[in-house]
């Protein structure tokens, strides 16, 4: 249903119609912070309804542009706030695929400096990427400090150990320009309770892409790439049969835009249904991407939805 | 004198032309690294063209980007590279600016949280602007460190003591809209020897702008906010009557043609004569300002153009 004037997108959707629009997909893709938990909180109802969406066999993917951690202890996180159905297979972190993309994309030879958490280097040497140890040099400084002679990529993520020194030297590994140059995601912040935030991995990538004068490849959401590393590791993920489901616009919404697949905002995160109304209403045609097909107030508004399917399958 | 094919600028100067130019120039503006010395060795010829200059009776006028020094320990350096006759009174340092800034212009009232080296805070407390003191919380995160309640205004400076939790303060402060967002200037990298770089306070603040969501207000070059304090300082200070000297077209060439001055790059430094050419051949409007209106090898060029007037009135 088109809004009132003609206006694509933002269809607040629940009941029938959301019941009808589930059953039309096969691949339910969704985001984890701001979507099924807040840090360590679960969002009310989030676990019954992905055992829902699970028990009705549909295939259900977590992409999320949490860096921090390797996917081995995703699993464990969710077991921890009640998601005790989810496997490792069905967690798409962007430090996981940052490593598909420097082992079976660019197939990197050397080895592979992070700006990032000890999760993200457990990641790529999980897969076979060698990272750079970060030495434990006192009092050094990049007027000093030793430089790893191999190094062909440069990946940044989330850093809440970051140093200056560290920030130096990314900069001076990407004055070679053979030396790849990653993002694990863009995102600028996130939301910590007590009004504080967090700086995201966006923000230490823009400090190194002014120093170095270059511009990084992101691997996250929103772009593409974790899409292609789903729908190579599951026949039948094509687009037409997936829902993106998040919390943030310019990430979430314009993934699922950008890989063609139907999107559907959440509004138990980072962006309000406003901002998404701003998005519509704007005259940029850029902002179409930003647009969420559907909305709805919690992934928790699934199970009424559901129980009227199982009602009527009794 | 036009380029060939009526291109203006990048004119190579010497001899009796260059005498002519500084002739009609009252205040002579030079920029420091690349230009008089590179780190802690002085350009060769460096001290004694300024020394010649002021002779001549003009008044010289040292303009920086670099915040990491109060203008004291400025002297102490002049001095130290053998430019002995510089006072106080004609260093304008990012950081003295950025002090006045705050003092005399946005008047603040509260503290300035500092993300910067300890001669920036330095320069403000020397100025009567409060800083927030930085906490010696071992172990503490941006989750449970203690955050002052009155922050008027975040300044961001060149910091070789960057944590993540100190990029993460600052974008706490910069949540309230009442809190002003200022930068020492916007300088991407330094050059340092053996191919290294250092980032500058551009990277760091790109990093905070992204994490804010604002963007900064920038005191140094190439912004006009240090032409002001000059020409507040020194009567007679005209554009007409300046020469803006310096080695990096975005900052130095900018902030000239910004302020309506005369403009000479120096070979000395991180910009080449093929910068200059393609800036001045590009098709771009914006790129205007950062066309060299003059061109030397090294100010050390002044030497024999002096000493042409030195014999003239002997």
């Amino acid at each position: 249903m088109a809004g009132a004037f003609g206006l694509k997108g933002c269809q607040k959707i629940r009941g029938p119609q959301l019941r009808n629009l589930l059953e039309a997909k096969d691949f339910i893709l969704l985001d984890c912070d701001g979507v099924i938990w807040h840090g360590e909180t679960a969002v009310t109802g989030a676990a019954k309804a992905v055992s829902s969406l699970i028990r009705h066999g549909k295939h259900v993917v977590f992409v999320t542009n949490n860096c921090t951690r390797p996917r081995e202890s995703y699993v464990h996180k969710f077991c921890r706030l009640g998601f005790t159905d989810v496997m490792l297979e069905q967690i798409f972190s962007s430090s996981y695929c940052s490593a598909l993309y420097l082992r079976d994309v660019v197939k990197v030879r050397g080895q592979v400096y992070v700006m990032g958490c000890d999760g993200l280097r457990t990641e790529l040497e999980g897969a076979g990427v060698p990272c750079v140890e970060e030495a434990d040099e006192a009092g050094a400084t990049i007027y000093d400090c030793a430089l790893a002679a191999d190094v062909k990529a440069v990946l940044v993520g989330h850093d809440d150990k970051l140093t200056f020194l560290k920030l130096a030297k990314a900069s001076c590994y990407l004055r070679d320009p053979d030396c790849l140059f990653l993002a694990t995601d863009n995102d600028p912040w996130h939301p910590l309770s007590g009004g504080r935030i967090l700086p995201g991995s966006g923000s230490l990538t823009a400090a190194l892409e002014v120093s170095s004068g270059r511009k990084a490849t992101v691997i996250g959401k929103p772009s593409r790439f974790m899409f292609e590393c789903i729908s190579s590791q599951f026949s039948g993920a094509e687009p037409a049969k997936c829902l993106m489901i998040g919390d943030r616009l310019e990430t979430d919404m314009l993934f699922g835009s950008n890989c063609g697949l139907d999107t559907m905002l959440t509004l138990t995160g980072v962006s309000q249904l406003e901002d998404a109304h701003e998005y519509r209403d704007s005259e940029l045609s850029a902002n179409r991407g930003l647009v969420p097909d559907y909305v709805v107030d919690s992934i928790a508004d699934f199970l009424p939805a559901f129980e009227e399917v199982d009602e009527q399958s009794d």
